[in-house]
């Protein structure tokens, strides 16, 4: 396969480059693009040291994949030409997510809606992700009616920069001195802040509309009651997440519990004794997502409310992985239905 | 007034030292007290040094108030020795909070409770004071009938050694050591964990259960429905509170945030502009309630549930201040019904 890295400097570029390699992707050529600004420099794939182009309308000329890690704007922007050239745009914007013809893909949660793609795939929002992943065994087997989510979001969600900012940060206040905010608008060492994102009309932020949408969309439950809170912490690049769950039927947590055991992707850390749970020390760095203080609800009826608790590494499961994830599921497509459709016709 | 302190060299014990010397509290002798290891350090207090005595049955002779954050055993071990000497325990430690004959009590919430006192006034959990204080008047004006609070708990709670072992952790990752947890058993630094108060048999930990009975008490709402997960972040002394409440008649986010607004400890930051909303970097060393985010909940129908983002000092407000502020509401008590009845008759 020949492979366009969109953004291939940045945070999630860098970790989609190392999940590349660690899966052992079918990669022939390998682009990596970015900014102008970062052209010239170099990433490192296989052990061999690659330039940067910047990215413009001509990059993606005999690209069977792009993976774009570039956000919205850009990608937008480029997207006509990567649909002209034939390759399929994976994208971790949100450009396209919300997009009627753009399915928004979860490997392990809906799979199924990957074939429809008319060229653009869409990486859902970190969170949205990880939830999905969590409670979509649950809401297969009994509903879910109502979804209450509050969240731990790591630094490495607002990029490098913002990464760099908290270890600069933590140093400054260990020395006494006062933390100054660049990257983020808050100070984030030894602080948590509402998400960054905007605040729209009914006082929900950026992230939580996102959240709240794509998890309908990748559940493909438009009527799911859900409402996010979305917070930063500092933590460099595992997001946790509390969640809260009404269920349409009854289930015991224990019935929850091996369900869950069985679910793709997921890996249960639920030691009552050891006190030992689902946290960023343990998911960073790892491909599952871990679910653990898996109990029953005590303030709704027997067996119609669960609470648990989720961590999942942003730039892996949340991002990169993802992403490399529905590349693979592009590959085997195509191996199945070899000879490939000619590209133009296949996009639309 | 003559007051002891037991617990005097803790992170609590020193919070209160200060609380009492900026409200001019009128202090006539004062007793620093604790465990023998620490008898013979000095505090200071008015800018004087006074030497801490070993608590023990002795101890007590002569005072008027014990402010006790000595930890539940130690307390319940010398309370029949405090009770006889006549002076009203104020005890942080939950030895107490949930004795049928102790009032539990947020002055700003539920002062009604306090005379009913038989000498022993418990201070609640630090989340559950500023949980109280936030979503009392929302309460009073309409019902609440569920309530649903994942915290953001700081190091301060469990103490000066986890506070310091924040800050020793932390530069150990930046240094690029491996942190070592000893006071907590987890790390801490760039991490956030389930939190470590043992898991009792419905799979709740320690302190949520402490949180959802003590919010009933505090409330005198045996019925309200909650449910909480408590969760430890790399903070060092304020505590941050994500709620979602179901209510039992209408309220419109513009009411409620007109009902706060008004309320006794509380103050709005709800800057949905400027994306300024509640944080550990406002609330820590203040005296308020934070409240911000408020929200309608659009997983519930319209009016019937609230987001609410909460931040509050654990050690001020989620201590040391709600007990000083307890120990002003007993001196004012005995100020109304001079000549005082003897302590052994009002304590009985």
């Amino acid at each position: 396969m020949h492979v366009a890295i969109l953004g291939a400097t940045g945070v999630v570029g860098q970790e989609i480059l190392s999940v590349l390699e660690q899966r052992d992707f079918p990669v022939t050529t390998l682009r990596p693009l970015a900014s102008p600004r970062s052209a010239g420099r170099t990433v490192t794939f296989r052990g061999r040291a690659i330039a940067v182009e910047a990215a413009g309308p001509d990059s993606f000329a005999g690209m069977d994949v792009v993976l774009a890690s570039a956000g919205a704007t850009v990608t937008r922007e480029l997207a006509p030409a990567i649909r002209k050239s034939g390759a399929v745009l994976i994208d971790n914007s949100s450009a396209f997510r919300m997009d009627a013809d753009v399915p928004l893909v979860v490997p392990e949660v809906n799979p199924e809606a990957l074939p429809a793609h008319r060229g653009v795939i869409a990486n859902p929002n970190c969170v949205a992700i990880i939830l999905t992943v969590a409670v979509a065994p649950i809401h297969r087997a009994v509903g879910i009616r109502r979804l209450v989510v509050s969240t731990y979001q790591s630094a490495s969600g607002a990029g490098l920069a913002a990464m760099q900012e908290l270890r600069s940060q933590a140093r400054d206040v260990l020395e006494g001195r006062e933390p100054v905010p660049r990257a983020l608008p808050h100070p984030i060492a030894f602080n948590v802040f509402s998400h960054n994102a905007a605040i729209g009309p009914e006082g929900y932020n950026g992230e939580e509309t996102k959240v709240m949408r794509e998890t309908r969309k990748i559940l493909s439950d438009p009527d799911l009651a859900i409402t996010a809170t979305c917070v930063r912490v500092p933590v460099l690049r595992a997001h946790t997440e509390s969640i809260n769950l009404t269920l349409a039927r009854p289930l015991s947590p224990e019935r929850a519990r091996a369900l869950l055991a069985q679910a793709p992707g997921v890996e249960i850390v639920d030691d009552w004794e050891r006190n030992l749970f689902p946290m960023p020390a343990i998911a960073s760095g790892r491909d599952a997502v871990y679910v653990g203080r898996i109990r029953r609800d005590l303030s709704q009826p027997d067996g119609m409310g669960l609470d648990l608790f989720v961590c999942g590494d942003q730039l892996r499961k949340g991002a990169a992985l993802n992403a490399v994830q529905i590349a693979e599921a592009v590959v085997a497509s195509r191996a199945a239905k070899v000879p490939a459709a000619p590209a133009e016709v296949a996009h639309g």
